[in-house]
């Protein structure tokens, strides 16, 4: 059975800053924290049932499992149906975003996205598609936010997701600027010059305007219909598509 | 001020029971109202605040306006944060599925799809890209459940979502059903044939066996990095980018 003291320290981590003052967080369910476990991430601890206790012994005998009820699960977990185990992993060092690492390929740059569910569906698209970073400003919500952890389905242990002063590091790179916009030329008609930088604004107010004055290509996904706008991770998602149809 | 009976009305209206017993609706936001008092639905009435009341006034005579406190707004709201105005709106009558009317067209067929978000969002892109019909299975998500209408932006006011056993409706139809699956061929490089199905299936469990086997043509979006699976409702809105890109 967890102690009050197990208990308050796993929930303090449902809260961001706490998250930042201790550096960890919070990865649920199985296959999430099984790929976390097989990636650069350092697993502190995993609370799990007794069901998946042995899986995990035998994936890691680094790891402190602590086997727990599922009435205690429930006690720690941020979802409303807890997925057998949790665990808590430590937050990266930050690394240094360097500038030429980001010549010779395209990059998703997120300017205040808001709701978590998006950056982690952003972030398991991106995945998919073979994207291995994602720039964000500052304002765009944290990645180890529990929500955009588990909408990212484990595609946050394979993605460096930077934070920084966005015009700053688009006047750094200096390469191409596609800017996703409800008016711009269309993604099927642009041409996509390698390498170059894509950016999705907020889900609201859509790219602030320090970041829209750098934009070199206007660019849209041509509507068809009577909806006023896509979602941002639908918007990201069909333009990472459209770069890959075309090889790069 | 709202009287208790009328709290408890709105209220019921949030289970999806009390909204087919009574054939009403929530939708919320000013936004979304408006689409709505637009479209082919009949708008009961309108619980808002004072700062909206005119704006609906002049949009329309003929629908029941009541003025409430943000304090009562926030006791008949299903969003933790409500959004000025609550409309009860009638759930039409079910329309008969003709089959003649898919055969000049593409058409989404949701299988099982369960979370509310992801089927809001497929409303909401299927719209931006011209589509008018989505046909789900009987066991996919209601498409007045309030995060549907939610996340649907005001764009299930212009798309008739029917209910019905798909793999009866496939074999009526009789044209070719494209199945997205993880393992088929490259939807860039599939020779889509005009009029077609689009199958997608269950977050989960993907197309139940039942349509596999109805499937004429597997479908893939290529992947190329590390994620397991893309969110279904990023693979629609891909496979219809793809489509329009076509011209189809």
């Amino acid at each position: 059975m967890l102690s009050k003291s197990q208990i308050s320290f796993v929930n303090a981590l449902h809260l961001k800053k706490n998250r930042k003052d201790r550096g960890l967080f919070l990865v649920e369910g199985i296959k999430s924290i099984t790929e976390f476990i097989h990636s650069k991430y350092q697993v502190d601890s995993i609370f799990c049932c007794e069901a998946s206790l042995q899986k995990f012994s035998s994936i890691s005998q680094d790891v402190k499992l602590v086997e727990i009820s599922e009435a205690d699960l429930k006690k720690i977990s941020t979802l409303t149906t807890p997925q057998d185990a949790l665990a808590i992993i430590r937050i990266p060092e930050k690394t240094p975003l360097r500038s030429e690492s980001f010549l010779n390929k395209f990059t998703l740059l997120l300017d205040g996205i808001q709701d978590p569910g998006n950056l982690g569906t952003i972030i398991r698209t991106a995945d998919w598609f073979g994207f291995s970073e994602i720039v964000c400003s500052e304002d765009t919500v944290e990645a180890y936010n529990p929500k955009v952890v588990q909408a990212s389905m484990g595609s946050l242990s394979r993605m460096s997701v930077y934070y920084t002063d966005l015009p700053a590091f688009i006047k750094d790179v200096q390469i191409p600027v596609y800017g996703a916009l409800l008016e711009g030329v269309s993604i099927y008609e642009t041409a996509f010059e390698h390498p170059g930088l894509v950016v999705l604004g907020n889900e609201g107010k859509g790219i602030s305007q320090n970041v829209i004055q750098l934009i070199s290509n206007r660019i849209t996904i041509p509507r068809f219909g009577g909806a006023e706008s896509l979602n941002v991770a639908v918007s990201a998602s069909i333009i990472c598509s459209e770069l890959k149809r075309r090889g790069f």
